[in-house]
C-alpha cells in the first residue's frame, strides 16, 4: 500500500513522535485552575508569548530563531519527562537524561533538519545567544504568573518558598530586565497575599 | 503595588488571554486514544511539524512567516470555539464569528504587534501565499493522521464518510502534493481497514 509514500515523508516519524509531548504533565496549573498544564500546550503558549512581546527583550532577537527555540525547547521531555524546577534531586541527572533524549529524538529527522534542530536545542541549553535568554525569561515567567493566578497552588503543593522562587526566577533579568521587574513585584505581592511562604 | 510595572508589559493581557486556548477542545483524539486534543497543543504540534518538514512544501516558504501563522491560526477559537470541519451548519457563520474574535483578541496588543498578527491571521484565512497553503496542508493532515492512528474514532463518532474526507483534504495538494499523495493512500487504507465508511 502506502509504504513508499510514507517513506517519502521523511519527517513523519518525528512528527508522529511529537504527539506524546501532549501527555507530559508539568507542575503548573492552568490559569482557570481546572487542571495541570502539559508540555505541548506550554510550548505553544511560550512561542506565542515570544512572538507577542519581542520588545521586552534586553537585546534584539532574530524572531525565527527565537520561535524555533521555543517550539523545541521541551521536546526532550518526550523521553526524559518534565523536571520540576524546584526539585534538586531530579535536577542532578537532568542534563544526562535530556542529552540522550535529544540524540534519539532529533536523530529521527534526516539532515539538514535534524542537526539544525539539535543545534538549536543545544544553543537554548547553553544560553549563549540573545534568543535563548529571552525565550528562557518567558519560560520562567509563564509558570510564575500561573502560580500567581491560581493563588500559589503549585508552590503550596510542593512547599516552595520565596527564596527558591527568587533564586530560580532572577535569571529572567538575563533576557528581560523589564519582565524581571514585574516578576519581582508579583513575587512580593504573592507573599503579601499568602500565596507564597516567606523564609 | 505592581500596577505601573504591569502596564509596562503591554503584551501581558494578550499573553494571559492565550491560556484559554488550552481549554478549547477539538474533535480529534490523541494518537494514544486517551482523550480529545485541545487547540493550544494542536497549534504547537502544527508549528513544530511545519518546522520539521519545510521540504514538503510545493513552493519555498519563509519559515518565520509560516511559524507565526501556525502559532496564531486558531487563536480566534478562544472566543469563537472550534468549528468541526465536517459540520456544515456550524461552518455557515464561522467567518463572522472568527472575524469578531480576531478584532477583539489581536486588538489587545498595541501596534505594531497587534496589526501584524491580525494581518498574518487574515493572510492565513485568504490562503494567498505559499506559507498559508503549506501550513494549511499540515493543519488538515495532522487530524487525518490522528484519525488513522485511532482507527477512525472521530470519523465513526460523527458519521463522516470517505467522500467528505476527500473533499476536505484534497486541498492539502495546494500546499504539498507529496503530503496529499500520502494522505490519499491513508484514506484508501482507512476504508480498506474499516476505519472509514465508503459512500
Amino acid at each position: 500500500m502506502h509504504t513508499d509514500l510514507r517513506d517519502d515523508i521523511s519527517s513523519l516519524i518525528f512528527i508522529e513522535e511529537l504527539d506524546r509531548l501532549k501527555c507530559v504533565m508539568r507542575r503548573s496549573f492552568l490559569y482557570d485552575n481546572s487542571r495541570l498544564e502539559n508540555s505541548a500546550e506550554h510550548s505553544w503558549h511560550l512561542a506565542t508569548a515570544v512572538l507577542a512581546s519581542a520588545e521586552l527583550s534586553n537585546e534584539p532577537v532574530d524572531m525565527a530563531r527565537a520561535l524555533k527555540m521555543a517550539l523545541i525547547h521541551d521536546v526532550v521531555e518526550i523521553d526524559a519527562g518534565d523536571t520540576f524546577v524546584y526539585d534538586q534531586h531530579a535536577r542532578a541527572d537532568k542534563q544526562a537524561r535530556e542529552n540522550l533524549a535529544a540524540q534519539r529524538l532529533f536523530g529521527l529527522l534526516p539532515a539538514p533538519r535534524g542537526p539544525e534542530l539539535r543545534a538549536l536545542w543545544d544553543g537554548y541549553e547553553r544560553q549563549a545567544c540573545a534568543e535563548s535568554r529571552f525565550v528562557s525569561a518567558l519560560d520562567r515567567f509563564l509558570p510564575l504568573n500561573a502560580n500567581f493566578k491560581t493563588q500559589g497552588r503549585s508552590w503550596k503543593q510542593h512547599g516552595v518558598r520565596k527564596r527558591q522562587v527568587v533564586d530560580v526566577n532572577c535569571k529572567i533579568a538575563n533576557g528581560s530586565r523589564r519582565l524581571w521587574a514585574y516578576a519581582e513585584s508579583l513575587i512580593n505581592e504573592a507573599v503579601r497575599l499568602g500565596y507564597l511562604a516567606d523564609e
